[in-house]
């Protein structure tokens, strides 16, 4: 095998420099969502292709970690790898600090590339004193032969009539926030968060709008690391009048190695890897001490926290993308409907249909994430993606799940609908009728909430999931994530019972997304985009409401109207008027009529 | 003035020791919400009688700090005596240690017994390197002449019949949570703690059925510190034959010097006193900074965490205690409208009125807290308290909120209703029957909610704030706040928007009570007493609901029907009915067709 080959060599490597095992993460050196194919080390080594798992080699063993949602692809993808799986937080599972101490700990080799410095400090104190951590560089270089080429793509601009502000105005903005912290070097390795403070966009990685870059922002300019060849005309243009000062790539760690001492060095400790930490600390020797002392986290988020607040014209650019989404979304379902007695449909052929129906848009710049189209049981485990083929046949009753977005150039979308098909005259089993109808509850209690300023998501999570609480049931997911505007699907902030600091502003655009799944049965999830808006300002203060965004009818035959009081209802029925009412424009005659006589029932 | 002259003697104090300032607080030693009378040093010398402030004496200039519920009251209580009011969190005020740091810093000295560990160093690291922090131990039982004595009253045992466990069942469950760090001595500041972990009840505290003490829990044994003479018989053979170890009260610091040094102090840092944490580690030089490295803050919560969740004796006394409260309120509201037309009612003949109705039950032990009766405006203030005399007359309509509760041997009771007057054929104005229901609503949201296991506090707040958000309305306290088993009527868990780790778990006694305030006009407040107990354990879990135990009936005349859902109707007609029914054993004839009358209109 291969693998196994590749393992020796590694080993290997492990002796010559004297160390005990090495720690392969599954993120790339910006720790974003996706990864490059160049940067998958990890997959390419252990056999295991899913997007969440850290494997470690030591010098006679070898374990991968990942998540429950893995268990049962890493148990099939490992075996006779000799990769031992390691359940995480499961009971009795030891964490990979456990394994290395238990292993007699000893010298463990990283990427330092690959590994945050925050990620970096916490391991190395629990390995502390038994073992202990040494960054060194990519060994995968020499090592994987066929290794895929690191793939730089085009960087388009985003003009000003799209992204509604400019770079100068952006960069004022992050250098009000920091005003207390002058002089400073502001170190970016998000790629989105570039993307947005230049108003660029690549397609470095797969779904997101992203090319892959650095930034250093300091008071007088903005210095962007990127592969300067691709750099379209009008974006170069662009960047110079703006005052940002373009680098090489590859140039990002010598940059960041000649920071002047007396500088403050502002980042997020999760996000800088611990190879450019170390290349920004260079010339602060002793003072450096003091330098990392100043460092402040929250600072760090400076322009995450810009970026979650979209403008008038991003949200503008939204609106749109979710009216030409929501008339894709709409023939999609009519041709659902005039097909699915003729047994042809697949989940795979309902995914490319909608794509296709996207395509008709000349905006449409490709999907936000890997379409999700999942019967019945499929539906049930959260992360379903087509193994084989078409999937499964829409042949017999029950749900099928549709969780699809897109990019257009001005918006992001991310809607879920969960469809049922029945034969004519047969009835919905009572529980599954329920269940639908909980979710719904959920969406419209969260949809209709009224907050005040300084609301964080967490206080508002129950308003989504209390319905189905009262029957004992729950989704393990969060209930909401902040959207990108032609970004990452998946930003800041978000809504979910774990605590987070953020709290909900004007202009953020989120999804409002409570579910259930049923294992074994299916998986029920009804997935809004909504943007926090001002409601009133009282003697008490400021409040807030959330706008929904999102214009694709929601199914109300799978409605137990008995559970809906007249507010929800009303809110039901307003909701699928008012999306026709949007989309009328965009839908022939006999596309309203089917509209009307489906989602005008009750 | 006769504080004029204490000020000058402790400035000569300061001059001796060569310090620039004296900060004194509020609290004493014990840092529980009252404190006695002997340790109110800032009130003696400031005049100021509000229950929260810190005086601030340097060589020159003196400032006060306290926040926004006395503002109005510290300003015409400092007026004259040369100390300036700090209206706390306004913008503009200096904190303690900016005001000391812009007076030039030096050294500041601070009695080591009523700083907490936490207090002192958070506030010596604000002040560094300008200013630094010196404990001292009271200066005012030299300078402080007439200061009043420190009494210690008799300690009566409450027994397993009521406490439902028994002292070495408690001792044995703490050392169950500290199992990992044996050998240890867990040092117990908190008097309420000290009361529940030894079965014991004292009053040297106002409306707080504690005794001044302290305790050492080891492995083997309680130690407990506190007045021995005052201990009676039945509670000192009860806690020698349960493993507890008698001390005198001022032996505490003593004891903690001598523990030894291969043992591991456990300790909540934000209750133990800077003199003790002192004397504590005085054994442990070196060996010392590792010592407290191990300490761990939420270990030291171990006792307040097993005391809140109550057993199923405790519940129960809880529940007798509530019955009995409730007749007394019943008898006190038919007193009331029996009365009212009279015009000879006011604030405080109310007050009076029901400590009267309560101690016809021989169990009764006294008032909870200081009872608030207050009448329209004198409701908007959250903190009000009868001046002068009888407070108003009950001659206006509108609006009168009282918030009252006793304490029974067997359980702690804390209730809120607000009542409305008005002349026959007279309506209440709209807006006051709008805020009155989404109060109700409020109560009656959180009352009904259904969640899983390790749900923390501020999940729930917002089912009780979000029909008040609604309207743009708030308030500015907490939702709901533990009560304590005869103790404190303040304890943990709480449910507010603040967040707290402390997750809500079967047997917490906790009050629910949403609010809204207008200024000038009436204060609004329905607070019910409810238990956490299981609702139903599914696949996904276990579930929990509250199950309400407060026996007072809600008044139903004040709302706004039109504003209130089926479902909360039917809860609003239940519960005053169940209260009937409960009571009815208790209540004449007469009192039971009045109360049908009154409360089965809608």
């Amino acid at each position: 095998m291969i693998r196994q080959s590749y393992l020796s060599s590694l080993r290997g490597l492990l002796s010559q420099k004297g160390a005990a095992a090495m720690i392969i993460p599954s993120n790339d050196c910006h720790f974003g969502e996706y990864v490059p194919e160049y940067f998958q080390v990890r997959k390419f080594l252990s056999g295991f292709s899913g997007s969440a798992g850290t494997l470690v080699i030591s010098l006679n063993e070898a374990a991968l970690w990942t998540d429950s949602r893995y268990f049962i692809a890493a148990e099939a993808q490992l075996k006779g790898s000799g990769i031992a799986l390691m359940k995480e937080k499961m009971e009795g599972t030891l964490t990979i600090a456990q394994w290395i101490i238990e292993q007699g700990g000893g010298k463990v080799l990283v990427d330092g590339a690959l590994f945050s410095y925050s990620a970096f400090r916490s391991l190395a104190s629990e390995l502390f004193p038994v073992a202990c951590l040494e960054a060194i560089s990519d060994p995968f270089i020499d090592l994987w032969t066929e290794r895929p080429k690191l793939v730089f793509h085009t960087i388009e601009l985003m003009p000003e009539n799209i992204s509604g502000k400019s770079v100068e105005k952006k960069h004022a903005e992050v250098v009000a926030k920091l005003a207390c912290k002058k002089p400073f070097a502001y170190i970016i390795s998000a790629c989105d968060e570039i993307m947005w403070l230049c108003n660029i966009r690549g397609c470095d990685i797969e779904y997101n709008s992203v090319a892959l870059s650095y930034a250093v922002v300091t008071t007088q300019e903005i210095n962007l690391f990127c592969n300067l060849s691709n750099l379209s005309q009008p974006a170069k243009t662009y960047l110079l009048s703006q005052k940002v000062v373009l680098h090489e790539y590859s140039d990002f760690g010598s940059f960041l190695s000649k920071i002047s001492a007396d500088t403050i060095r502002v980042f997020d400790p999760s996000a800088i890897n611990i190879t450019n930490y170390e290349a920004a600390f260079t010339t602060v020797d002793e003072a450096g001490k003091e330098a990392v002392s100043k460092y402040d986290p929250t600072i760090g988020g400076t322009v995450a926290m810009l970026r979650c607040r979209k403008n008038a014209v991003e949200v503008a650019g939204f609106k749109k993308a979710l009216l030409y989404d929501g008339v894709a979304w709409v023939k999609l379902l009519k041709y659902i409907d005039d097909n699915v007695q003729s047994a042809a449909l697949t989940e795979g052929c309902i995914s490319e249909k909608l794509i296709a129906l996207r395509k008709e848009f000349s905006d449409y710049c490709g999907e936000s994430f890997e379409p999700i189209v999942a019967l019945n049981a499929n539906a049930a485990s959260a992360h379903y993606s087509i193994e084989d083929g078409q999937g499964a046949k829409i042949t017999t009753r029950g749900f099928m799940l549709m969780d699809t977005g897109a990019h257009y150039y001005y918006g992001t979308t991310d809607t879920t609908r969960t469809l049922f098909f029945c034969e004519p005259d047969s009835k919905l089993c009572e529980q599954m009728k329920v269940d639908y109808t909980l979710v719904l509850k959920g969406v419209i209690a969260l949809s209709k909430a009224i907050f005040p300023v300084n609301t964080r998501g967490s206080q508002l999570d129950i308003l989504a999931r209390g319905p189905m609480y009262a029957t004992g049931k729950m989704y393990y997911h969060g209930t909401s994530h902040g959207i990108g505007h032609r970004l990452c699907v998946h930003e800041s902030p978000q809504i979910r019972k774990e605590e987070s600091p953020i709290v909900l502003d004007e202009g953020m655009v989120m999804s409002i997304e409570p579910a259930v799944y049923i294992e074994g049965k299916y998986g029920i999830r009804t997935e809004n985009m909504a943007v926090v808006v001002p409601y009133m300002t009282t003697e008490f203060g400021k409040f807030f409401r959330f706008e929904t965004l999102t214009l694709v009818p929601i199914e109300s035959a799978a409605v137990d109207f008995g559970l809906l009081n007249d507010d929800e209802k009303q809110w039901l029925k307003s909701f699928n008027e008012n999306v026709l009412d949007s989309l009328a424009p965009y839908l022939s005659e006999s596309e309203k009529q089917w509209y009307r006589n489906k989602y005008y029932g009750k």
